[in-house]
């Protein structure tokens, strides 16, 4: 096949695919966040990437519709997941009879949407979900573990200084609902959610073509709350809004900042935050967003929150739930990219064996013994000289280089080579093995 | 929505969606393949699931072309990746500026082919791949490391008694091309596969209508070799044969077999096996497939072998390489589907907290302390009665309950019951520690 035959390979674009060293640091955060929804007992489930487009659509609409990948492969209409919710509401009805609930599950998976790539935005990319759900009803009570989840997660992850903020959609939605302005509710939201643009006073002009002189008042002394948690509680209650929803997301709220301490959550890391509203229309109750402090540009690190009910296009029965996202591909990104994480000395192996000599059989027999003791071990067996196998070693990033050439082998030693000091010994495999172990 | 607009939730026909407690087995195993894959230094690419189908098409053709999932969207030719190698042919050409060879690779993922589903064959399924791809040329001591790590994947998987048969594709084209039979090798080789079933007389039979005497006596001779691998070599080398190729796949298996074990492998685990050829044209030199001795019908639960060239459909450049393959969907099904192995005592959780008490912070701090210290603890503070609460304890297998009641939180202990032996002691939380630990 001559060159002008070839076909040039490529990686479509808004497809992330990292070089080894970038991949070995994606795993590391991966499994962290895995071994981080372990550990407070969510169950893995994977469900297909390839869906019935009928049952994956059954609720979308919009936008959804149009970034969807669907296509037919016989008979079948098909579609790629594009969140994995709704995977999870279409499990928990098609093995109902067969889970416990409350069902807490963890996904770790890619998700598909055909999105205009952007930098930073993939058109396939990782969603790391964590949802317990009920079967009928949901104690209130997990609505404050999730943050405690986060934030051990984002520890376990190195991260110290972040702000898990909460809120509550019953608040303002029972507020609007007091002022009778429901109907308006989505234009004033709108205009509220520019305040960081153009200001208080800009706000309060604009929003007095929409709403009545009392009701504008109660909205400015809404968007005036302010202090640590408990200051804004006591000013919510102040408000004394006579409305059902809206206590009902007060007394939630309270509920939720008492207990979350409890479950080892720092009150610096905390924030009730009556401006996030999360987009999703999806969210009926808690509502969760988290910043790193020094990047808040980044946008939200981990979403999420309370709904009423996940099932309700595939069956009446009634499941509440709670849970997060932590969209990885992204937040994998942003970090490289702000340089906050580096994968530069990132490496598997610990130690690789460069092999000077013919006597494979030695060669291979150190590898073992290290293997069969847990020591990460590459061998190089290629006929090279050894300057060549040493720049081979430096571009791996591993620890150690043992080199063996026929000296080593006759004396029954290795020669072991400390990779960043330079520093190198000959000395047996049991001493060698106590150093590497 | 009234029941008869809910949409019926199913997954389709051929894909396979786990009960978490065979999940969470699943991806023990998988773990457990990463694990060893990476203790022999191999390293981590993730590559994309959608490619550009003329990409993943370059060198398909027949089934694979029916098989293959694609699709258009906007303007682009998309299909899903039906293997793991296409996917890395690409990538070393894509990236070999920067990568450093040898490359050894492992990749972990799904894969798609638009099979007719049957029982155990799916259309998305897993596969666990290691290559080691050489810049040019690679040492055929590689060739002897991978069946030690497909030795130390099945032990570490806890099988014991499965044997890694070994063949050189060489033997038997040098064979064949000694004989002047080239030509007619594949009719050859079709009649010879089917020696278990119709016997050697048979074979012999079908044979004499295709070759002369001579070749006939030969091939006979060639399907007569039997006992230890020694003895199969000495028999091989007295056929005599004069042709480059067929010295160099004897060659290469000597070679082989001397150092197999100094990597580890035992002798009773290592068979030369002249019968196995392996389907795909594709392997040129060794090649490898594992069969646990007991279930021999399962097939081959992990092949490969050594090509010449992986990446000429995309440049000149030549890139030799070798490597393996475990079809994870596929083996999981057939150990479950034979009672090899069970999820019925599956479990994330060592631990389940029982809150019989409104004092909700109590318990969540004593599920705090636990997960801080590497404990995985579930909560339940769901109101139901404590029969009902231990039920689900019992159906999600965790060892141990702590069950908090108002007593317990005045007296600043737990109780913990073990859920096995029914045995329940109240303690406090550092003893609790201690036993969980």
């Amino acid at each position: 096949m001559s060159e002008s035959n070839k076909i040039k390979p490529r990686t479509l674009p808004g497809f992330m695919e990292l070089l080894p060293n970038e991949q070995i640091l994606f795993n590391k955060m991966k499994d962290t966040i895995k071994e981080s929804y372990e550990e407070s007992g969510f169950i893995p489930i994977n469900t297909p990437i390839i869906e019935d487009a009928n049952v994956l659509l059954a609720k979308a609409g919009g936008e959804t519709e149009k970034q969807i990948y669907r296509f037919t492969k016989g008979e079948n209409d098909l579609a790629l997941r594009f969140d994995l919710t709704v995977p999870l509401a279409k499990y928990v009805t098609e093995y109902y009879d067969k889970l416990s609930f409350p069902f807490r599950r963890y996904q770790i998976g890619k998700v598909y949407r055909g999105e205009k790539p952007q930098r930073g935005r993939y058109r396939e990319f990782y969603q790391c979900d964590i949802d317990i759900i009920g079967d009928g009803k949901l104690s209130i009570i997990n609505d404050a573990e999730i943050p405690s989840i986060i934030y051990n997660t984002f520890k376990k992850l190195g991260f110290d200084d972040f702000t898990i903020c909460i809120n509550n959609r019953k608040i303002f939605n029972g507020f609007f609902k007091s002022l009778d302005l429901s109907d308006k509710s989505q234009d004033i939201l709108r205009v509220i959610d520019k305040i960081d643009k153009i200001g208080k006073d800009k706000v309060k002009e604009e929003l007095s073509k929409e709403v009545d002189n009392n009701s504008l008042e109660m909205i400015m002394k809404f968007l005036s709350i302010d202090g640590n948690n408990q200051e804004k509680i006591n000013q919510l209650e102040s408000l004394d809004v006579k409305d059902e929803i809206f206590q009902e997301g007060l007394n939630d709220l309270k509920l939720i900042l008492k207990y979350i301490g409890d479950f080892g959550v720092p009150e610096q890391n905390i924030k009730l935050d009556l401006t996030i509203a999360r987009g999703l229309d999806y969210y009926t109750g808690t509502v969760y967003e988290t910043f790193l402090n020094k990047y808040r540009n980044m946008g939200s690190v981990c979403s999420g929150g309370r709904y009423d009910n996940l099932t309700e296009y595939y069956t009446n029965r009634k499941m509440p739930g709670v849970g997060i996202s932590i969209g990885l591909s992204r937040l994998f990104f942003q970090l490289i990219d702000n340089n906050i994480i580096s994968a530069d000395n990132e490496s598997i192996s610990k130690v690789i064996i460069l092999s000077m000599t013919d006597d494979y059989g030695y060669c291979a027999n150190v590898a073992s013994i290290l293997r069969e003791n847990g020591v990460k071990v590459q061998v190089n067996f290629e006929d090279q000289k050894l300057g060549k196998k040493f720049k081979y070693a430096d571009n791996i990033k591993v620890e150690y280089a043992i080199i063996i050439g026929d000296d080593e082998v006759q004396n029954n030693k290795i020669s072991l080579k400390n990779m960043k000091t330079g520093e190198q010994q000959i000395i047996n495999i049991e001493e060698a093995l106590k150093l590497l172990k």
